[in-house]
Parts: structure tokens; C-alpha cells; sequence
């Protein structure tokens, strides 16, 4: 039987986008960022999840944790800075509560004779290869059990080691899972992304069997090319620790819901996902390097950063597109491509645990 | 009995405009533009219905034809530049689908071994006297019987043959009923129109009997004018077919929903109404002159252009006070005078229609 | 037992703010402006309450009066400059429906023959102290009964004798509760406001039992203050009629629902509140002096102006600090301490007219 997209609602109606905010957003890991933005004790950024507020702080035990923004006194959002280091406790600027770094209520002025009991609202924190993971549901599974056996498939590249050089951040008028398919297939390639098409041979990828985790498969390089950048000249060493194969190929991972990554035989692109509205989705995209190589004099990327950039671009220019189209009354299923394999097993995943909740 | 005005909720009930735009936008005929504007094969223009985009084109049998601006395959808007020329056929930009001119499905990279029976979804399209009218709906009636008698009733204009000159496009805060209804009666031209009052007796106009699907009238020129224009000098000669009647009066018609049509003797001009909102209407208005005046050496038109551009501002500003004053809690519908009888011809034709879907 | 803040719906609820605007801004009097701004006959100014205009203005037997802005004919907004003078009558600028000044319909243009009982909407108003109070309900208690004893407790600041030297209007992004609540405790006042907090004891406050129909106390200078303003000194006389102890103190009472009314020895600030949706009120603050004090060479009051400017802004920022972490799904009721008396006495008011409407 032929796959077909889904219905438009899917993309559409605020109804079924607040369900899957539920559903995917605050009730499973959500890749939140890297560790080494909060490399010392107090240490903090604010990541907005879906109109949340949420401080993500490494405590005076080292341990990363993840914090409601919101005063358990009146209420009030305590931090408005996007990053910053916390003096040892964090302090509502309104009347001067103040609670340590693991959350738990130290000062509360004028509540005389109250026995206070006004932690701060905790949500679940997790570092994986130096991504931090957040869960914002009461209860979280294993981080590692939502991961799958993607530790032992990742590890060569040694991801917690290496580095952030840029971030870029675009605001997209399209639907997250838009965003999603457009990644899992090359299709487009030859249409949209004439610099990248000359590099990897669209009809090339080794895609792995899905998950219902991630889904995700490998491309190799075609025509000399030794990396993706402007011209496929790779001007760093290659990563440490990956194998002749792995030298010649990009791994592409939808690590569901919102970590798109990108391995590289010489650096590591990430895209994270942050729906705003039915039609919006932000996306966080970073360019992360091993740390030998930046040191090194000279050192530049703005080959990898303008040849994704560029890319991101269309792709986003293409997802909004195709946004704009399915919101038609004309709009109906159309047929998926035996090449579109991956994008039929995601939106699989995606009914399946509307019906399964 | 005396006439009242409507009821509020006829411009701020966002559910009555939904159903309006079903009634009146999407099931019935609807004024686009002008067949001029696709003279050759494969010419084509966008137009948005209420955020629907529309693609008007002419096919290889020279036909114009109305598609929904959305592929078959994964739903993505397919034309974003507003207006152009197709080089034979239309092929979607994200993954290469493409479409014959009539709509048919050409081709679909990698479909392999698949029926496909997927053409552009079609509106239907017909040209009345140079007008292109669409028509959203499944079935439609045949345009004539929409249009009534008025192919007899203009011949005389010729209107087919005259070419636009310059198009103006205002945004107007302000529900498209109340545009139709400011159209409909001169009683407001002493207070707002003082350059237009010079031209015309506000009190003369020659209305016919209402028709469902129209309603209109005649004024005559006073005080020695003979155009609408900033002094009322006719800078033209007058359209070839004119009658000595029809060259000392300005016919003014709302043909429903969206077709404000006014035939001056020496050029015609021309409103269409595309509601965004219930609060919120684009309008487009044009001035078309017959072409062997075009071609003459120092033809201009700024004298209609510019008498009707600052009408047009005074007309829209006293709209928008309209739609304010109705939102109001303490509005409530307000007696009609004689001489405001074609407004409750339309009202009523409003009524009847939500009556009678 | 200890009280604790509202729940959030309160704060992020449509269908609450929309049911609290009919409580208290459509059925209770509210603080409109000043008597002066309308000094002479046929004097008006324009008022919006929550989405409605109301024309505030004073007819030929000096009487103030309020009107919706909406003619009776097609219900047009009739003025929409935002202050003026009437030439005797009030028109309609689209068709001529003209009205006198106490609303009675004086002509109507071409309604032959047909009797018209059409008077504007009107809506109550009265003046205390030279404050204008506009009651938008059918029926109106008197103005009195609702300011309970304040005529006594202000009679000493002689109100209508004073006159506006400045205004600003702010636009906050919070609920127009957060706004009452904030100017009800001092306890944030050595967190946020440095400036103010040298001139005035936090805790000082000498608050008196709530009413059902307002809050406040008064707090006494410290530290050589005479007034509130950048440095403590006072630049201008007294009022006159106030005894010793109203000369070293400042009143501070929330006269519900919308006047802030802030009685210094040497000026008044009053600060009217204009909720515009759920979380966004316009906040519309004036500086009134005694006009023997203005009439002096040299009088200047930036004093003044500028330290309450810092503090409002002050307490705007954090205001919308507290109305995003009151959105957050993680906000729960937190408790108050023994010291926000007033502010559990506002909710407690908020709660009664909820249950009891």
C-alpha cells in the first residue's frame, strides 16, 4: 500500500499543535543545549519551551539542573537575562526570595512563624555526549531508554568534547514536523540546493532501519568532496578517533522530537526545534568543532557555517512553502515516494502516539 | 415599515464572516482581475481569497484556467512571485512535480511503478467582457445567469477593450459589507466628497429596481462637468459606442459580492473587494481607458486617478468609523432613510442568503 | 491560616478578564480624568474602556456628561480626535446626524416624515473633587456610596483646586490586578526601588482597614524627606489646609477599580488603569499641583515627575515579570506574608464580586 502525507489538520489546527506540545515537548527528553554553556557552579541560560520559562543551571555539586522560572512566593519570573552566572543562589529581584542552586527555598523575607516548604518547580535535567536533555513531566524515564543505542553509534565522534563556534537562530513559519521531514530526505536536494547536491549524490543515502526513537541513515561524499562546506574542502583534521568509513560520509539523525545531527568528518552540526505556534517553529542551529583544531592560528569555519546557512535557508524558505500549501481547503494527502520512506515512519511515530498517548 | 440597519454581529462575528465567505466567496462567482493581464500562453497572476492562493492562468488552448496553488504531492505553495509566465508547464519547487497548463500531471521523480492521478485541484474561470470571474465551488451555475442582464445593459462600454492604466491597492480596516453599503448611497457625499459633490447631485441619482444579484444607478453631470476627475474636464475623448445619454452620466454598480463596477464616458474604473477579516478588507481598484487614447502622444490620467484615489481615502477613513462605531456594546441597528433603499436591498439580500444557504 | 495569591487563572484567563471587565469596568463608576480638561461648554475629551470610546463631555448647563461614540443613524464613531471643543453640537461626519450636547437627536437629513426617538447612548457621570467618574451600566448607585468616607479622609488636599502639569501613558504588558497589587506593599520597595526607599520606611506603612471599595494608609518621610521626589526636597509650598501631620507623610490608596491615588504634601499623582486585555493594561499617570505654585516664576516639577517616571517603570517591568511567571504551567498560589494585608484584602474583593455578581 502506497504512503500517503498526513491530513492537513496535523499542521493546521492549534488543538492538535497543543497536544503534541503535551505529548512531545512535556513528556519527553528534550535536547535543551550543550553542557559547556554552563562549564562552572552557578552557571546558568533560560531556554523557552513552548511560552515556558525554564533556568538550566549546573548546582554547587556540579549536577546540571532544570528550574521552572517562576517564584514560588507571588509567582514573579525571576531571571530575564538569557545567560549569566547566578552568585550562588537565585534570587526573585521582587521581594528577595532566594533559593540555592539545587532549588530548595533558603530566605524568604518577612514570613515570620511560616514554616516554608516553596522549592523551586524542578523539571528533570540529563547530559548525553554533552547535550543537555531536559523532561518537563512529572515522571522521566531513563534518558539512555529514549536514546536507543545511539551512544554506542555516536561515540567515535566523541560529541562531548568538542566545542560550540557559532550559533544561528531562525524563526520559521512552519509547522515543527515540517522541519523534521524536510531533514529525512534528499529528494529536494537537486531542486533546492545546488551547492550541496554537487557534494552528496542525492539518491545516495544508507538509511537505517527506523527507530521509534530516531530515524537517520548516512550519505557519502561524491566528487572529491571531503566535507560539507562551500566547496567540499574539508581545511581541519578530521575529528579523532573516527574510522576510514567514517571519514567519508555525514550521518544524518532526526532524534525525535527535536535534535537534528549532523556528524561530520570534521565537525558536529546541531538543529534543535522550539515550536512557538502551530505554524512557528524556531530553530536553534550550532556549528561545533574539536577543540585542538580551535586553537589552532588560523583556524576558520566560515566554509561549514555559510554552506549550512545556505542551506538552512532554503530549506526553511521551501518548509514555509509547503506550510503556506497545506493550510488550503484544497489541500489533501498526497502519495509518498518510495524514497520517503524515513518521513512515513515518522509520521507514523506521530500517530501512533496521538492514538496511544 | 421603516429600514434598519443590520445587526451588529453582520460585521464583527467572526463565525457570521466565516459563513459569508462560504456563502459569497466560495460559492459564487467572484470578479479576479482582468484577462488582459494573461494575454499569451502560460501568463499567469496569484490571488488571494481569503487566504487561498489562486493561480489564473491561460493554457496551451488559450483558455484561462483557475488552480489552487498547491502541489499534489506533499501540498507545498508552489508560485510565490505575484504574477509571470510558466514556460509550458508548472513544476513545483521543493521536489519537481509538474503540471500541464489545463492541470493535468506531467511528471513525478521517483513515483516508480505508481498510477498517478493527481492534477491541480481547478476552479472554475470564465471571462465576462475582458473580467475574469472564478468560481471556488464544486459546481458552478453558468456565469451568465449570475450576471443577469448586464452584458445588454453595458455593451455600450465596450468594456473588453479597454487596458488598465494604474492600479491602486488600499488596506481598510473595515468589514466589506460596509465598503458595498458607502458605495450605495451619495447622502454622505456633502460631508465627505466636496470635490465630488461639484461633479454630481447627490440627490440624483437614477437607481433601478434592485436585483438579487446587483444593484445600481445612474448620476448625471452638473454644473458643466463631463468626467469624474479633480475639475470635472474630460481629458479623453469619450468611449467609441456612447450613446449622448451615456456620455453625461457615470453608472455605478455593485455586481455581488465583489464587483464595484463604474463607467465613466471616457474610462472605467473598478473596485474589487477581498475581505481578510471580518474587521478587514484589501481592496483593489483600477483605471482602465480605451487603448487608441493610450496610445495618443501626452495621454494622462492623473486628473480620475487622483479625483477618485482621494475619494477612495475619504470613503475608507469614514468605513473604518463605521466598523468601529457598529463594534460597540451600545450599537444597535438605525433607521434608513428613502433615500438609502438600495442598501436595504442588499442587507436583505444578505439575510436571504444566510437564510437560505 | 495563611493566605495565599490568587490562582493564575485569574491573571491568564480570557473568559475571567472579559467576566471581570463587566464587574468592574462596565458596572461600577471609574475614574475618567479630570474636570479640568473639559473646563468650558461644548469642551470634550475621548475615553476608552476596554475597546468602547466614550465621549466625555460638558453640555450648555455646564453639567458633565458621557456619551458612547456611536451615531444612532449607522452607528458611525463619530469623533475620533481625542480632545476638542463641540461647536455647539455634536455631528456625524457621515451623513449629518447632528446632536446636542445632552445627547437629544436635533437633525437627521432625509428622514422625511418619519418620528425620531433616537438620542445618543449615554452613559452616567459624575464630578468628586474634580475627578470625573463615568458609570457605563444601566443603572447607577450614587457615585457616593461607592467612595464611602474618602470625601472626609481627602477633604484637607482641597483635590479640585489642583491642575494637571504633566501625563504619561504607559502600555504593560500584565493584568491590571498586578498593577493594584504592586502599588499595595512596600516590601519590594528595597529591591527595586533604591531611590524611593531612602525617603520612606518599607515597613513604615500605617495602613487602615480595608474597605469593601478601596485600600491604602499612608507612610511618613525619613531621613529629613519632605516629599517623594530625586533628592527628598520639597520645591514647592505646602497645600494649603493641610495640618502638620498631613504635611510629613504621603497617602497612598487604591480607590477600586481604577484610580491610584497618591496625595503628596506638595502635589497629587493619580494613576488611572485601562485594562486592554487580559495582560495588558494601559496605565495613564498624572501630576497635579496647586495653580498658585504653577503661576510662579520658575516652578518646575521634574522632581517629581522623574522620580515617579523611574518608579513607574520600575514597577511596570517587574509587574510583567510577574504576569509571565504566572503563565507558566508550573505557577501555583504561593503565600503571602503577615505584611500583604491590602493585598489579600483585593483579592478577597476580587473572589465576592466573582461569587456574587
Amino acid at each position: 500500500m502506497q504512503g500517503m502525507t498526513l491530513p492537513g489538520r496535523y499542521f493546521t489546527d492549534a488543538e492538535v499543535f497543543r497536544a503534541e506540545m503535551e505529548r512531545f515537548y512535556f513528556d519527553r527528553w528534550i535536547c535543551a543545549g550543550r553542557a559547556e554553556r554552563i562549564a562552572s557552579r552557578g552557571d546558568y541560560f533560560l531556554r523557552e519551551v513552548n511560552g515556558e520559562s525554564i533556568i538550566i543551571t549546573r548546582d554547587a555539586a556540579a549536577s546540571v539542573r532544570a528550574f521552572y522560572n517562576v517564584c514560588r512566593h507571588r509567582g514573579t519570573r525571576m531571571c530575564t537575562v538569557p545567560e549569566g552566572a547566578f552568585a550562588g543562589r537565585i534570587v526573585c529581584p521582587y521581594h528577595g526570595w532566594s533559593y540555592a542552586l539545587n532549588g530548595a527555598l533558603l530566605g524568604a523575607p518577612h514570613m515570620e512563624g511560616h514554616a516554608l516548604d516553596y522549592p523551586l518547580h524542578q523539571a528533570h535535567a540529563q547530559v548525553w555526549e554533552g547535550h543537555i536533555f531536559i523532561h518537563l513531566g512529572a515522571q522521566a524515564p531513563p534518558l539512555t531508554a529514549q536514546l536507543d543505542g545511539l551512544t554506542e553509534k555516536f561515540a567515535a565522534w566523541r560529541m562531548h568534547e568538542l566545542r560550540l563556534h557559532q550559533r544561528i537562530v531562525y524563526d520559521v513559519r512552519a509547522n515543527w514536523k515540517l522541519i523534521v521531514l524536510n531533514y529525512n530526505e534528499c529528494l529536494h536536494c537537486p531542486f533546492l540546493h545546488p551547492a550541496l547536491n554537487r557534494l552528496t549524490d542525492y539518491l545516495g543515502a544508507d538509511n537505517e532501519t527506523p527507530s521509534p526513537n530516531y530515524v537517520g541513515g548516512c550519505m557519502g561524499f561524491r566528487g572529491g568532496a571531503q566535507t560539507m562546506s562551500t566547496d567540499g574542502v574539508r581545511r581541519r583534521d578530521y575529528l579523532p578517533g573516527l574510522t576510514e568509513e567514517e571519514r567519508r560520509m555525514v550521518a544524518y539523525f532526526a532524534i525525535y522530537p527535536n535534535l537534528l545531527l549532523s556528524l561530520h568528518p570534521d565537525y558536529m552540526m546541531t538543529h534543535t526545534l522550539w515550536p512557538k505556534a502551530v505554524d512557528r517553529t524556531e530553530i536553534v542551529c550550532e556549528w561545533h568543532f574539536h577543540p585542538d583544531e580551535m586553537a589552532k592560528p588560523g583556524f576558520q569555519a566560515s566554509d561549514a557555517v555559510e554552506f549550512w546557512d545556505t542551506t538552512n535557508r532554503e530549506d526553511w524558505a521551501i518548509s514555509e512553502q509547503a506550510q503556506a500549501g497545506i493550510s488550503s481547503r484544497a489541500y489533501t494527502p498526497g502519495p509518498y515516494s518510495p524514497r520517503e520512506e524515513l518521513l512515513r515512519a515518522f509520521d507514523r511515530m506521530i500517530v501512533e502516539r496521538e492514538q496511544n498517548p
